[in-house]
C-alpha cells in the first residue's frame, strides 16, 4: 500500500494498443492497493507533427505559440490513457498541468518547475482514483501554457513524486535498466541493479538517454527513490517481481556499490571542438570567449586552458553539434578582434567517453589505466576533463566504438561489482 | 475603429496555406485599426481524428475525458494562427478557453456557455494585440475541460462578441451567405443580404447548415451584430467591399423586410419518424410517452396528437435518424405495456421542409399555398406543424429536391423582395 508514480515514454504510449497496455499495468499495480498517479508522454511522433506544423507556419516560430501547439500532444495522451482505465473497471481522471497546476517560470520550450500543487490530485487517489498528468508541461505565473522541453515528462513525473511525497517513481522505459555502457556497442554490457544519484547525474549528462538529467537532478534535491524499468514485459508480469526489476537509483552508497570503482562508460557523439589558437595569456579573455558564446545562448560543455607558452596559450571548449556553426560565427565576429589571437580552428568530428563511477573518489589509478587502455588501441586523446566522479577524454569520433569496447573490458565492467579487476591499476 | 470577432471554420484553418491566408485577412483588418478578436475552429478532419482515436480505445469513451482530447484540436488551431499573425508582424496572442476564462455548465460534449471573462482580452487589445480564443471549448466550475459539441465555435465566438460588446461578430464560413435555400438543389436560390435574428432562429433549426442554431440564440440573446461572409474571396478583398458582404442578422424589421411573405425554405433529412397506434386518450398519455424518450436523453423535434376516435388516437413524433433504434427500443421496453396501446411504427425514409419568414405573421394563406404547391406535385403530406414565423411539413424523402424546388418557385423566391409574388395566397 503505497503511493507509486509511473511514467511511460512515448514509444509505450504510441498505439491504441499500447495505450491499453499501458493501463492493463497500471490497472495490476492499482488492485495490489497502491495510490496510482501515471504521467504519460504524448504518443510517439505526436510532438514532432505538432513542431512541423508550426515550422510550417512560421521556420522560427514564437515560442510562446509553439508551447501552446507543442503542448497538446500530452493532453491528448492522458485523456486516452484515462478512458483506457474507466474501459478496465478503474476509476481514473487525467488533468494537464495547469490543472494541477504544475507551476513553472516562463522559459518558454525548456521551462522549469517551480512548485506542484498536491491537494487536488491527494484527493482524487483518497477517492481511490488513479490520476493521470500530462507530462513535459505547466503553467507560468501569467497563466501561459509551457513545456519543459525535450525528454520533460521525466522531469515531470520526479516532480510529480516529490510533490506527492510518493514511495516510488517508476520510469518505465524501452530499455530495462541503466547498463554499464550502452548493449548496441559492447554486448557484455550489464544491467546495474542499483546506481547512486551521483553516478546516475554523471551518466545522464553524459550522453546516456535513459533519463533526462534534469529529472535525475530532481530526484537527487528531493531524494525521490526512482526506478528505471522496462515497458516492454506483458503488463500482467507478476507486481513482486516487476517491483524490483530495473535499476534503481539510490542515495546512499551501500557495501556492493564501493567495490565498483567504475560503474559504467558514457559516450556522446553530439559535440564539436573549437580552439580559439594563441591568446594572450591574461585575465579576462577566457570571460571574453566564452561570454559571447553565453549570450548566444550557446550551452558550453567541456573547457580546456592550459599552460601558456611565451605568454600564449590555446583556448578549448566543446558546444552541442548543432550549435558549431553558430558558435564559429559568434567568434569571428565578437572574439577574434578583441582577444588579438591566432585562428580559431574546430572540429566536427570527435566524440566524448567518459569513466564514471563514485568508488573513483577512494581510487588512483583510474586516470592511468583509462588512458593505457586507449594508448593500447593507438587511440589519441585530444581533450581531457575529469570531476570528482568521473573522467572525460575526447577522441576522433571513428574509435568511439572501439574505445567503449576497450574501457568496459579493461575496468573489468562485464562481471557483477564485487569480482572487479583488482589489478595494479585499481 | 470597432470592435470586431473574426470566426474562421475549419476549412478555412484546413492547412498551413490556408491559415496564412486568415492571418492575411485578419492583419488587414487590424491594419485597418480594428481591436481584432478572432476565434477559429480545428483544423478540417482534426475533431474527427481525435474522436477516432478515442473511439479505438473505447467505443463509447469518457465524456469528460474526450472533451479533454476533442479541445486540442482548437489549442493546436489558435497557437498556429498567432505564429502566421505575427509572421505577418502584428502582434498576436493566443488563448485556449480555460485562460481567457470561457465558463460553462460541465455538461461534457455539449456544454453551454455561462459567461466569459472580458479583462485580459480587453487588455490586450488595448495594447494593440490580436487576440485568438479557441472556439468550442470551455471550463466548467471544477476546472475540468468541457466542449460545446459540433459547431460550437459559432457559439463561442457569438458569446466573445457580446462579452466583449463588440460592435460586430462575422462568421467566416464556405458559403457566402444565408440563402433563400440551398443553391445546389435550387439553382436560382438568391443570398439574403439582411435576415431578422427570428428567421435565422427557424433557418439554423431546420437544418441550414450555416450557423448552428445556439449562436443564434446568443446573438439573439445578446443583440449580437452578426455576419455571415465568404472565407474563399481572396484576403486582401477591399475591406470597405467585405464589410457589407454576406448575409447580416438583424434585429429590426425594416420596410424591405416587410415585402418578404417567405423568406427561405429550410430541409431537413436528417429525422425519422415514430407513432404509437391507437394509445388511450387520456391525460398523462404524451408524458408517459415522451418522458421515457427525454430520460433516455433524446431529442425530439416534432410532437403531433390528433383528435381521438373512439377514445384512441395515435401519437408521433421525429427524433433524429441516429437515436431511431434506440427511441423504438425504449418505446417497446418502457411504453407499450403501460400505454396499452397498438402498434409501435416508424419510418426513416421522410424528410421536413419547411418555408420560414417573418412576414408570415400578418398574412394569410402561406399554408393553403404551400400545401396546393406540394399537391400539385403530387406529394403527400404526412405531418404538419407550424409556428408564429414557419410551416413545417413532413414527406417522403424522396420528394425532398422536388418539394423544395416547387416552393421556392412556389413563393417566388427567386425574385427580389419587394417583387415577390402578390398573387392570390399571399
Amino acid at each position: 500500500m503505497a503511493l507509486i508514480v509511473h511514467k511511460y515514454g512515448g514509444t509505450s504510449m504510441g498505439s491504441p494498443e499500447r495505450i491499453r497496455n499501458v493501463a492493463a499495468r497500471v490497472a495490476k499495480w492499482h488492485k495490489a492497493g497502491h495510490q496510482m498517479v501515471v504521467v504519460p508522454s504524448a504518443m510517439a511522433g505526436e510532438t514532432n507533427r505538432l513542431i512541423a506544423l508550426a515550422k510550417e507556419i512560421d521556420a522560427d516560430p514564437d515560442s510562446r505559440e509553439l508551447d501552446m501547439i507543442a503542448a497538446t500532444g500530452e493532453q491528448v495522451s492522458v485523456g486516452l490513457l484515462a478512458m483506457a482505465l474507466k474501459n478496465c473497471g478503474v476509476p481514473a481522471v487525467s488533468y494537464a498541468g495547469w490543472q494541477v497546476p504544475v507551476r513553472t517560470d516562463n522559459a518558454f520550450g525548456k521551462a522549469r518547475i517551480m512548485s506542484i500543487e498536491a491537494g487536488r490530485v491527494l484527493d482524487d487517489l483518497a477517492a481511490g482514483r488513479v490520476v493521470i498528468i500530462t507530462g513535459f508541461q505547466g503553467i507560468d505565473p501569467g497563466g501561459n501554457v509551457t513545456t519543459l522541453g525535450r525528454g520533460g515528462s521525466d522531469t515531470s513525473a520526479v516532480a510529480v513524486a516529490a510533490a506527492l511525497q510518493a514511495d516510488e517513481c517508476l520510469i518505465f522505459t524501452d530499455v530495462d535498466g541503466v547498463y554499464t555502457t550502452d548493449p548496441r556497442i559492447v554486448p557484455e554490457a550489464r544491467r546495474m541493479k542499483k546506481i547512486t544519484f551521483e553516478e546516475m547525474l554523471e551518466m545522464a549528462s553524459l550522453g546516456s538517454k535513459v533519463l533526462q538529467i534534469r529529472s535525475v537532478e530532481f530526484a537527487g534535491k528531493y531524494k525521490v527513490k526512482t526506478r528505471v524499468l522496462s515497458s516492454l514485459t506483458p503488463p500482467d508480469i507478476d507486481l513482486a517481481q516487476e517491483a524490483v526489476s530495473g535499476t534503481l537509483i539510490t542515495f546512499e552508497e551501500d557495501e556492493t556499490m564501493e567495490k565498483a570503482v567504475i560503474s559504467g562508460i558514457a559516450f556522446n557523439r553530439d559535440e564539436a571542438k573549437i580552439t580559439v589558437m594563441r591568446v594572450p595569456d591574461r585575465p579576462g579573455i577566457a570571460y571574453l570567449i566564452l561570454g559571447s558564446i553565453a549570450e548566444a545562448n550557446i550551452d558550453v560543455d567541456m573547457i580546456i586552458q592550459n599552460q601558456s607558452v611565451d605568454g600564449l596559450t590555446d583556448f578549448s571548449f566543446t558546444v552541442h553539434r548543432n550549435e558549431y556553426q553558430k558558435a564559429l560565427a559568434v567568434l569571428e565576429a565578437k572574439v577574434r578582434d578583441q582577444v588579438g589571437g591566432g585562428d580559431i580552428v574546430g572540429d566536427t568530428k570527435i566524440c566524448k567517453i567518459s569513466a564514471v563511477g563514485i568508488g573513483m573518489r577512494s581510487h588512483v589509478g583510474i586516470a592511468s589505466l583509462m588512458f593505457r587502455t586507449l594508448a593500447d588501441e593507438g587511440i589519441n586523446i585530444q581533450m581531457i576533463s575529469t570531476s570528482e566522479i568521473k573522467i572525460s577524454v575526447v577522441i576522433e569520433d571513428k574509435y568511439m566504438e572501439l574505445a567503449v569496447r576497450a574501457l568496459h573490458k579493461g575496468f573489468g565492467l562485464e562481471q557483477q561489482p564485487g569480482h572487479v579487476n583488482d589489478g595494479e591499476a585499481v
